[in-house]
This record gives structure tokens, C-alpha cells and sequence, in this order.
């Protein structure tokens, strides 16, 4: 059965057994009314007795309710003359409308993405049940800043055999992905008096934007096709570096062993920081990967990693080995910021990891990139025979040199167009303009199959651009 | 079978069908031999030849792991002069052992924690399968910064019913816990003019550190039983201010009806912003929860919850619900903290809300926090009748007036000497001598069997202060 008033200013409609008893229900519709404006400022509003029989309710259940929204402060009761709309409502626009998705492109070159549909679903559900069957009561009390302690040990365990890491659980500590990490450690650093953190040209440009919140200068040091330019980085007189020693970002190179020697060389000289961003390490195809900075000269760098491009970045799961100097003010900085990240899944990628999932999730993962890697490459040779190629070796993307005097810019432009999203070397160099034309080239989230049709078509768009192959 | 080796410096330990390939064992071996000193900075190691008699190995396999080691930095090519260890060892002293753990106390009064047992982990991991299962891939790639839309949505509309704020998907953005959300709000505003913001006095001191870390003034302003004296925030010339309207945390006041029409009149005047923490909202238990400020002036109202007292604090799983001039700003600001909080428990959330678990679970959990309310107001009029006690109505703790003159903290040590650990109103004050003595009470972590009992000792602990009643 259901009521309706239209007595004085009111339009409430209450209906029985609708789920909420009727008290609640008559609130609710005050105040919708009274939000919506249906109810002004100051009007008054009916009498409990006038309501009451108007509805059909008892007169009780419309005193309770007057009572609620004179507590909340829809309704306030003037004196003598009865109970009044009290609320001012301000203006309300329309909230903002949602972005309306773009469609998305025939091909996707996007870097830094690993394939959404080779996320492990089923082995880290079960992962997930174990570690909220297993777990004791204290593990949902407010964590350690740090993480989970078993999960920090797994982890440690993990990165000590798989990237020949030196850390201990107790110097691990968990964020919500790598950038989170980069930007906390940094600002440790300019609170012990840091000034400057040099960074690779070209490099992650999203990350020179989070260090220089930090309050860090950050200048550039070049990078060729042995990594990181360690001379040039000795006439920048900075107090931390941050590198990506293993694959670099998005040259693909790695960091030469001379190279390797001299950075620990200088960090050791100047007592600076390394911070090692190892973001796509597990994905190395033709020989073991590189070991991590870390294992080396573990009170000198800052090995930093995540679990976005092996598992999902939705995960937003990083991670920090930290020296043992920095390691007690970035579980405080963690603390400050957050309180700490969500216990539970790192209780779960514990699990993933002592099972045995993760490894097999990584090598069955890293056939299928390797595949891709090696269609990627036959597809180049076949459509794009001239172009230098690099980092090829690991990760999910390579670099691939434009003929000098060609158009990135125009290129990225024209392969859009034809709905082929490239991307430019440009966005990632701290001058656009300073760097020869190249392009960043993922092929983590397309298929084997469609990859030759893909450098096809992008083949064309340079021809087309007369840049040639 | 194990080959051993302690021809020249080396003591290599490398098993047949151990796992992992003779290479990468013989790899990991001479890391560890390097990194633990055995093989020390400049040492000549064997030839290839040698070595790889001495431990019965192919040759090729000594060559590779050597050809890692020297890319790693681990070693290094002397010219003329075979191969030598790179690596200078940095001198590494034990880790920092981890904190032992602390007994926990027969009786802990601790407030704002409710009862870890309680955490609904069959009906979550039901939740989470769901939310895994029935994700479309593309929910595995960076999130939203404000976190996965269908979420969002159910939050919203669960707030809306039960909170009768008015929110909308759009303008919610979740955090980690309610802190990071109060503090991003808190630098946003900073950077968009604002100097001072006040905040309730006693009040939430954690949050008064992060307030100031954002580079605000934080004014105190005194609150009474009907909460924060709006008469003083007019004279405190501040751009915003944080308030906990439903259950004041701790003094358990809810904001008289006159004190949020003020407030809500002040914001309109100065233009001001009122961050709105709901705590504990949910539970309350003579009637229903008063609807909160949000609903009334969604322009002027930055709402924060989280599910750390429904729920658990490990999920770290916070809301804001942002005015339109401010949702863009603190999405931004969450993209740079750290590129939003993880998508897959958000979504279990949703599904968790949308199932109708959450408001069993609440409905569930309310019945037995009510209990443990009743049972400590019972204990405490008969243990201790002549104190006053606030709060009863709402939330997890009670606020309980110590007699004049009595020793706060005097108290607070003589109950810790009893393994019963209660927490003194000193630690919530600007000044910490400035209040009337007072306890802070939570029970939500206390079985309703042990109240009466813990009640009991405490009135002890008071009588022996000479504070009893």
C-alpha cells in the first residue's frame, strides 16, 4: 500500500513493507525533499498531527522523524510557530560527468603495460583464501607501516634467490606500487639535507615530476647504449642517482659492467644514494637476468620494484629495499602518509610466492612475452629492415631509432590517425627536441598474431611520412 | 651428487637435480662467496679450466656463469691477467633485529579498534571472488586515481541510504584509510590558499601532526557535550575545519542541532570547507545515526569514512566524498602520492555492499557491540557509580570523567601495572594538563564475558589512586 501527500508543500510517497520502516522512510523523503528544493528555506512544515493523518502513519512514527532531522539540522523548530526547513540549500550543480571512454586503438604500442588477460585470477584467488584463512586475528589490527612481516619475508626470500638481492624482511617495506616508493624515499632524502637526484635522459618522466615535489633538483644525465653516462654523472654533483640498471627506461639497455663498477665507485665515494628501479627485471629472455645493484653494495642503494608488470598494476603493489639507514624513516615516512598499505594481499602475494605460483606464473608469462618479442623482431626485419633496434633483449618494450631528420612528432600523429597508438622518445626526454627521433615500442599487451599486421601498418604510416625503413 | 671445491679461495657447494641449473647454482654460489667476504675485493679467481675440473662441470657452464657474474660487477676482466673479484664490500653490518612483541595486557581498553574475530573473512573472500571473476580485464590496468568505478558507485549509493549524505560516484575517491584522505585533502587546500584549519580539541592528536605536515595551522577549538563550540571557530579566523559531528572522537559528543546549523552558516559566510570525519558512524545504537553534514551542504562538506572500524584497519580501505570545486584536485593529488590505492579489494567492497553483506555485517556486529556497551555501562555503575560517563550512545569507547584532581596518568600506570591498559584524555589535548582528568574507553575489542570483570580491576586501580568513587 502505498501513501501520498500533496498537503501543503510536501510530495512524499511511503510505502508499506518496502523494506525500512516507515520512520525511515518518512526521513528519507524529508530530506530528498528537502535537498532537492522541494521544501524551501523557512518553510514551514506541516503539523505532526496534519502529516501523520495525511499519511496514514501513527503520529508517533512523524514525531520520531521531526525529531532525526532537527538532530541533523534539516529542520529546526521556531519558537511558537511551529517546526521550519532549516537548511539553506546552496546551489548544487550537476556533478561533473564521467570521462566518456575514448575508443580504444586498433593497436596499442603502449609501454610499461603487461597483457590485463594473462592477470592469474584463479591462482591468486587461492592465494587470497589462504591467506585470509591463515592468517591470525592481529593480522587485521592496524599493520606495520612496512607490510605484512610474512610477506615481507617471502618477499625477501624471492628477491634474494631471483635477483640476487641481499635483503632481509626487516629492510623491505610495502607501498602502493614503485611511485609511491620513489616519492617517499625521496622526500626521506631532502629531509637528510639531499639536494639533487640525477636521473636518466631519457628516462620516466612521471618520475621527475614526483622527485621534484620532493623538493629534489634532478639533473639529467645522458644515457647511451651502455646505460647510464657515469662520467657525466660525476660533474652533476648530486647526492643520489636513480638508474634502472637492468633494462633501462626506454633505451632498453643495460647498464655495462665498467659502467656497474663505476656507479657503486662513486656512490661509495660521495656517500650517495642508488636507487635501482628494477620495474620489468623478470622479463629477460636470452639469458639469466642481470642481478640487482643491491646485492652488491646493499647500504648504498635503494633497490625499488613492484608487482605491476608481472601480475597487474591495478594491484598497485611496490616494494623497497632499503639500507639500513633509511630503512626505520621510510617505515615512519609509510606511517605518515598512509599508515600503511592493505596487509591482506600482501599476505597473499606472500602465499603466491611461497606456493610456487608466482614462479610459474613468471615463466609461463615470460614464454608468451618472448614470443611476442621474437614476432615483434621478425615483424621489424620484415617491414622495417633499417632501423636499429634496441632492448630487445628483456622487458616488454624496445626502442627503435627513427632516421635521422624524421618527423616523431608527425609520425606518432599519422599512426594515430590510422587508430596505431605509437610513442614518441620526445615525452620522455627532459628537452623534447634534444634527442634523436625514436619510438617507444610495447608489445607486452598485443597478441602474437596480430603483431606483424601491426608493424604493417605502422611501416606505412613512416613511409607515408617519408622517413623511410 | 655434491661437488665441493676449496681450490684457491673458493668453497662452492654445487648438488646435481637440486633445482636450477648448474650455472645458475654455480652463479648464486660465487655471489655469495663474494658477498660474504670469503672471496675478497682484487682476488684472482680460478681459471675456467680449473674450476671447472675441480667441480666435474662442462667447461661452458664455468664460461657462462662467469660471463654473468662479470656483467653483474661481481668480477671483472684483468687485462693480462685473468679474472678478479670487482666487488669491494662494503662493510654490512646484522640488520636491525626486528621488535620483539610486546605482551599483550589481560584487558585492553585501546579505543577506535574494533574486534579483529568479528572480520567476515568467508563472506569477504566471497566478495573477492566475485570481484576477480567477474572484472573485465581492463580492471587490471592502472586504475582510476580515484579508484574502480563500480565501487565507487555502490559506495555512493550506500552512503546516500545509510548516511544520507549526497554523493555521487564521480566525486568519491578512495584512499588508503581515512588518514592519507584528511591529509591529501589537507595539502590541496594549502595549495589552494588556505593557512589555518582548526580542528576539535580534545581530538585525534595523529591527525593534527599530518594536518601540520601539509604546511596548516591547526587552531584548536574546545568542544563540550554538545560538541565543538562553534562560537569560538568564528573567532579563529580559519579557512576549514575538521569535526566528527556523529560521535565527537573522544569525547562522544554528538553536534548539537543549533552548533550544525552554525557551522553550516559559518562555511556558507567564510566560504570555508568542513571536513567531515564519520568515524564510527554507523554504530549507534538507541536510535538512528544522525544523517551526516555532507547531505545538507555538499559544496561545503569534504565527508571521509572508512571500513576500519566495520571492516578491519588492515584493508586500509578509506573514502572522501568531495565537493565539485575540490574531486579533480584530490584525484590529482592521489595520482601523485601514489597512483591510487589497489583496484581489487575496492571492488570486493562494492560487491560486498551490493550482496547486502555489508549491512548483515553491520547489523550483525552493531547487536554485538551493543551488548559490550550494555555490559560496560552495568559494569561501570557498579564498579565505579559516581563517575560520569559520555558517549554511550555511538561508536566503540566511552569517554569517562575522572573525580577532580585525580592523576590521569598516575592512573593510566597503576592499570598497565595491572595489565589493564587504559588510555588518558591527556594524549588527545593541545595542552595535555589543560582538560579535566578523564579516561578513554573502547570496548569494541572486549568480549562482553570480560567486561564486568575488567571493570572491576579498573575501579581498583582508581580506589588505590585515591581518585575511587
Amino acid at each position: 500500500m502505498n501513501r501520498t501527500t500533496s498537503g501543503g508543500e510536501l510530495l512524499l510517497s511511503i510505502a508499506r513493507r518496502r523494506g525500512g520502516s516507515l520512520r525511515v522512510q518518512l526521513e528519507r523523503e524529508l530530506r530528498l525533499a528537502i535537498q532537492q528544493g522541494r521544501l524551501k528555506a523557512n518553510a514551514l512544515v506541516p503539523s505532526t498531527r496534519a502529516l501523520a493523518s495525511d499519511l496514514g502513519l501513527s503520529r508517533g512514527v512523524v514525531v520520531e522523524a521531526y525529531e532525526q532531522l532537527l538532530a541533523e539540522g534539516y529542520l529546526r523548530a521556531a519558537r511558537g510557530s511551529g517546526t521550519r526547513v532549516a537548511f539553506r540549500r546552496a546551489d548544487v550543480e550537476p556533478l561533473e560527468a564521467s570521462k566518456s571512454a575514448e575508443t580504444p586503438p586498433k593497436y596499442d604500442f603502449r609501454p610499461g603495460l603487461p597483457d590485463l588477460e594473462l592477470f592469474p585470477r584463479r591462482t591468486w584467488l587461492m592465494a587470497m583464501r589462504r591467506a585470509l584463512a591463515g592468517a591470525p586475528d592481529s593480522a587485521f589490527d592496524y599493520p606495520d607501516p612496512r607490510g605484512a612481516p610474512p610477506a615481507r619475508e617471502a618477499l625477501a626470500a624471492y628477491l634474494n634467490r631471483v635477483r640476487a638481492t641481499r635483503a632481509h624482511a626487516d629492510n623491505v617495506v610495502f607501498f602502493n606500487g614503485s611511485a609511491q616508493g620513489i616519492g617517499l624515499v625521496c622526500r626521506l632524502l631532502r629531509e637528510r639535507g639531499a639536494r639533487k637526484l640525477a636521473v636518466e635522459d631519457p628516462g620516466h618522466a612521471d618520475q621527475c615530476t614526483d622527485i621534484q615535489a620532493a623538493g629534489l633538483a634532478t639533473p639529467r644525465i645522458p644515457v647511451d647504449e651502455r646505460g647510464l653516462t657515469v662520467d657525466r654523472l660525476e660533474r652533476a654533483d648530486a647526492d643520489a642517482v636513480l638508474v634502472t640498471p637492468a633494462h633501462q627506461f626506454p633505451t632498453g639497455a643495460a647498464l655495462a659492467p665498467e659502467r656497474r663498477a663505476a656507479l657503486l665507485e662513486w656512490a661509495e665515494r660521495r656517500r650517495a644514494i642508488i636507487i635501482e628501479d628494477d620495474y620489468d627485471a623478470e622479463y629477460r629472455y636470452d639469458r639469466e637476468p642481470v642481478g640487482a645493484l643491491q646485492g652488491l653494495t646493499p647500504e648504498r642503494v635503494v633497490y625499488v620494484g613492484s608487482a605491476s608488470k608481472t601480475l597487474s598494476p591495478a594491484l598497485r603493489m611496490g616494494w623497497v629495499v632499503a639500507p639500513r639507514a633509511l630503512v626505520s624513516g621510510l617505515a615512519d615516512a609509510k606511517l605518515h602518509a598512509d599508515r600503511g598499505s592493505p596487509a591482506p594481499e600482501q599476505v597473499a602475494l606472500g602465499e603466491f610466492i611461497e606456493s610456487g605460483e608466482f614462479d610459474r606464473h613468471i615463466r609461463r608469462t615470460r614464454s608468451i612475452y618472448r614470443k611476442r618479442r621474437d614476432a615483434l623482431s621478425a615483424a621489424l626485419k620484415k617491414h622495417l629492415p633499417r632501423l636499429r633496434v634496441h632492448g630487445v633483449a628483456a622487458g616488454l618494450h624496445v626502442y627503435i631509432e627513427l632516421p635521422a631528420g624524421a618527423n616523431e612528432r608527425a609520425i606518432v600523429d599519422a599512426a594515430q590517425q590510422r587508430s596505431i597508438r605509437v610513442y614518441g622518445a620526445a615525452s620522455y626526454r627532459a628537452r623534447p627536441s634534444a634527442g634523436p627521433p625514436a619510438l617507444v615500442v610495447g608489445y607486452g599487451a598485443l597478441r602474437e598474431e596480430r603483431i606483424d599486421e601491426a608493424v604493417r601498418q605502422l611501416a606505412r604510416v613512416l613511409r607515408g611520412n617519408r622517413s623511410g625503413d
